[in-house]
């Protein structure tokens, strides 16, 4: 089979990182070009991720690829996979998707425009056809398709079988993020050590309406957002990666908990029916032990590692339309670099490249 | 003035050492004797606290004050201090009582009893005529007061303005508590680095039935728990001291957030006005800055340090009736050596000595 | 090929744990028997490792078979793992070698005694020969052969290849060791974080000692030591895995620092020569960065993940007869586990099976 | 008496920050200006200092203190002390001192110029003599006093008395630094949390060339620098204050442990003659304990707190000339704040003011 050929926007930040480790083998995509701001381009790759974070060395046939700038005359490819930061992503993704790239993103610009798909694809993949309406609207020869927020990945996933079981009334959540979620050179080692902090700014405002647009229906070729109520706290602890999520629902319909392990163990989609190279068996794993999941221990699980969410703690609150979980998920994998990849294997097995 | 005899039970733990830094130089008291379990009986007090953990020496006059055994021959005093562990709280506080002495006790043991006083003397002074009924049914001579969990305590004060004020229906708490709170040995290095434990033995039932306690009415003598609901996730992280809380609030009546703060601010109990020697003069710190409370900034917060909570990002939730904040309070001064201590303070204002 | 019965004592610790995870699939040897003391005795493996710290799950042929007491009756194996606490290594360990088994022990208890190989098969696979001598001496129908603590395998396998060529004078070393090698339950949260512990119970002696054995000839059924003289301080910092080493080392001849990283990476021994399943392609890698290596990017280092020790920020000190590097070696793999492993399939490739 | 006026400059940072604490309530210096980078020019110091990481509130009197530019136009002042960052502070700290100013700084710009005293003054109060040769030198009006780098200073401080009675030959130290050494931003909380980062960019010579000319002797009005050898690594770990060392001496006269004991308690310089403000009772602590000193515990040590060097592991190496120990200070009060503030209290008390 011959490989795709894809480019790399942002490639030395946290999430840049991941990409490479997960693209470099990737058996369906083949990296002809990395690309970063003005600071990297130009660079040979090793000496551009100076703050290379990840316990593997930089993989060697990529060490001395030089660094272009995140243009399309320099990086155009027909796959992008973009992990811009926000501020440059919304006229820089654009600027491919004009060009004619498939751009699939991890950068926020663009989550909540119209006729953009914020694709997780265990849960809406029929999404994807808001592609059609998108470069309608715009006018380009290629698209855009995205990844919700590292915090909204793992929440969403847990939330999406419980709501077309119990239907969702409220759901509060108060998150414990890793450092890594903060990108580079993100949160300062003399704030968090020795401390928890209480805010992550933007944040709360994506959970909150990224999850909504995910579980919504698509009707008439626009998303009908999930009519749930959602509250959320996003606190930054001590931790390196993995997100870990205190969550509390109401549900409309009672909720009988063997019943809820029942459906969270059994969810599965449509990565796990394509047989997707980046999809983890389970999406969900249910722990049983009254004290995982942790994040040290559980941000690597899944047969893809650090792809699946693992769910423990699944316990009744004070009446029986209360239902309380923990969850963690890996943030710069299957909340960020992995979101991205399965999303192109996605686009590819659907035939949208 | 003549000082009163203090005894101080379960000397070397991590609230035992706090007993020990607070009560030294204290105007009031005077320690006469301090008892721990038979491992550190007959030791020194140098030799017997050997996980000494805080940043200040042990006092020059107590390190060789001679560890004695937790039975009243031994370690009766007119005004004993309980840090016991919950195990042998029971049995050994009982005997302490029946002996004559008056008991303010930081143990779980007796705090759900319904003749035993649970307090928090900003909130529920009045609670105190309990002891009254305790000594009549058990034909104690002394008796046992006793104060709440690390983690109730900043959630009570918290909870009792706006409760006032809003009157509460359901509160949705998920904590990030200190690795302190577990005592001694407590959490294992190895688990607590780079990782989050989301589950705290018996902690969330602790919160739930103390908070409605604390915020009771006392009538006919007997407290008739306050009525709201209460969901708690109780979550450890790397963090040396203070607890902090996420707290989603859902009122009977609307909030305003400007009045919200107003009431938090406002608060003050018995504490303040007997001018009590480890009464802060604002229990409650409403901090405006986005990203406050911290734990490392803020749990020595206070006129009286660590003997104030601290509150912030105070916001509405989706609808007029949703209050979101963060609360931070020092587990080991406020939320358990401080609470000793003050409840000591107010039996002695009170005349109960 | 016929695996090898093999047995593990002292199954449920950090090492243990990792014995676990490297022979559940090991190409020649296939656990029958898992051994611990009373208190896990007879407790399915998945209860009796409580403190499972690793993130993978307990292998799932694993997670019900019985732990069994360390006690020859109950484990005995033609090969046999110890990761037994020292303390009761000494007995145990001595019952197995006398009902015939070849024991591979990380414990220290016979480390240093005169006819008991303690190897690292790199440097010293010719000590082997002791166990001839041992044999003869204690009357036992199997044996013991050691491997030295997590500390000085890292130091030993990079003073090797710079004894060889420029003659060791003297070796100062500061380590600053992951909270994993205290063991289980091991070192207090409350005691590591934001906080450095400057002493190790006896490890400063063990390296010392160990390395000075190591690194010494075999002559007439005898090891005379290595003549250098080693000072060491020894620290524990708050990393969960790989120990950290920092080495100023005196030298009778004077060192190029081109040469000594030539050396350092060329060194090679037995486990390469007979192409070992365990043994890691390069020994040592020699890092050219100016800020590596890194215990959390560097301690799964090798072709055998962990099983290579990273060497960097090698410089000349003040004259030309001192060098100064930093190290950092796995000390749960290559300092234990890995290291009782690798012994073993250096019996085995020897034929002492 | 009449407070002098003081300025700061550089005072947004880690030792900044400090500086407003020790001086805001400075019972000889009144702070009547502070000066940072354009960045922070003309907004109030509450919102300037952004970063505050000290667990006191900024003092009331100083949050709406207008920053100012460093310029001696707007921040000139009798006594200024100066935080600024080394590539910044040749150019302003030589204006100030240009235009009359007594400049005590923390700064390494000057450190090692042949006319700037650079002084610890329990150490070497006598240096003072070159800021005669200096204002001749540089036709100043004002002049610059350093203090060392936050290693030198718990180094130096130790090594004195050891050198005045054992005279050194040769110092090998491993330090183990604190995060907040590394100022703001400072280190990534990815890069330094579960990982120790072995090298700190010019520290090592700093520590190297400082330590020498601090126990320089002052001969012709020059310092002829102390002819023993230093080979140091700087290690940063996960603590937040409090630099902790292992040092390694080899001496020229034997060292008898007890009496190395005594001259370091016995140590005492012009600080505590003269009996400066922020002068500790004991420069140097001694702590019999095994695994003491420890930063958490220690670094707030002294009558002054965190104005004392604490020492433990005071023991023998593998000879009568070989020295053993393991010493903590603070770094941002001993080893910078505070060496400033003391500096400034000795000019004033020398009458150099």
């Amino acid at each position: 089979m011959k490989k795709i050929d894809v480019s790399i926007l942002g490639c030395t930040g946290t999430v840049g990182q991941r990409l490479i480790e997960m693209l470099h083998n990737h058996p369906w995509f083949n990296i002809v070009s990395i690309a970063a701001s003005e600071r990297s381009a130009s660079k040979a790759y090793k000496d551009a991720a100076i703050n290379w974070y990840l316990p593997i060395d930089i993989p060697e046939d990529l060490r001395d690829m030089t660094v272009v700038n995140t243009d399309p005359g320099e990086a155009e490819a027909p796959l992008v996979f973009s992990a811009l930061p926000s501020d440059t992503a919304k006229e820089v993704e654009g600027r491919f998707a004009e060009a004619g790239c498939a751009v699939t993103s991890n950068a926020s610009a663009y989550r909540m425009e119209k006729d953009v798909p914020l694709i997780i694809p265990e849960i809406n993949a029929e999404h994807l056809e808001l592609i059609e309406v998108q470069r309608e609207n715009r006018e380009w020869k290629g698209y855009i398709v995205t990844d919700p927020n590292c915090t909204t990945i793992g929440l969403a996933m847990v939330l999406k079988p419980l709501h077309d079981r119990f239907k969702l009334d409220t759901v509060y959540v108060s998150t414990m993020q890793a450092i890594s979620g903060a990108g580079l050179p993100g949160v300062q080692g003399l704030m968090i050590t020795d401390n928890v902090i209480p805010y992550i700014k933007g944040e709360e405002q994506k959970v909150i309406g990224e999850t909504r647009k995910i579980l919504g229906k698509l009707e008439s070729k626009q998303v009908n957002f999930a009519d749930f109520k959602i509250a959320c706290s996003c606190n930054r602890v001590s931790v390196v990666d993995g997100h870990t999520e205190s969550v509390f629902i109401k549900t409309k319909e009672p909720v009988d908990i063997e019943e809820a392990k029942k459906v969270l163990r059994n969810f599965k989609g449509e990565p796990q029916k394509l047989n997707l190279p980046s999809a983890p068996k389970e999406p969900i794993i249910v722990r049983e032990e009254e004290n995982r999941p942790q994040p040290r221990l559980d941000r690597m699980a899944g047969t893809v590692p650090g792809m699946s969410a693992s769910v423990g703690r699944i316990r009744p609150g004070f009446d029986e339309h209360t239902l309380l979980l923990t969850l963690i998920s890996h943030n710069t994998i299957r909340g960020a670099a992995g979101a991205v990849v399965l999303n192109a294997e996605l686009l590819y097995a659907k035939n949208f490249l």
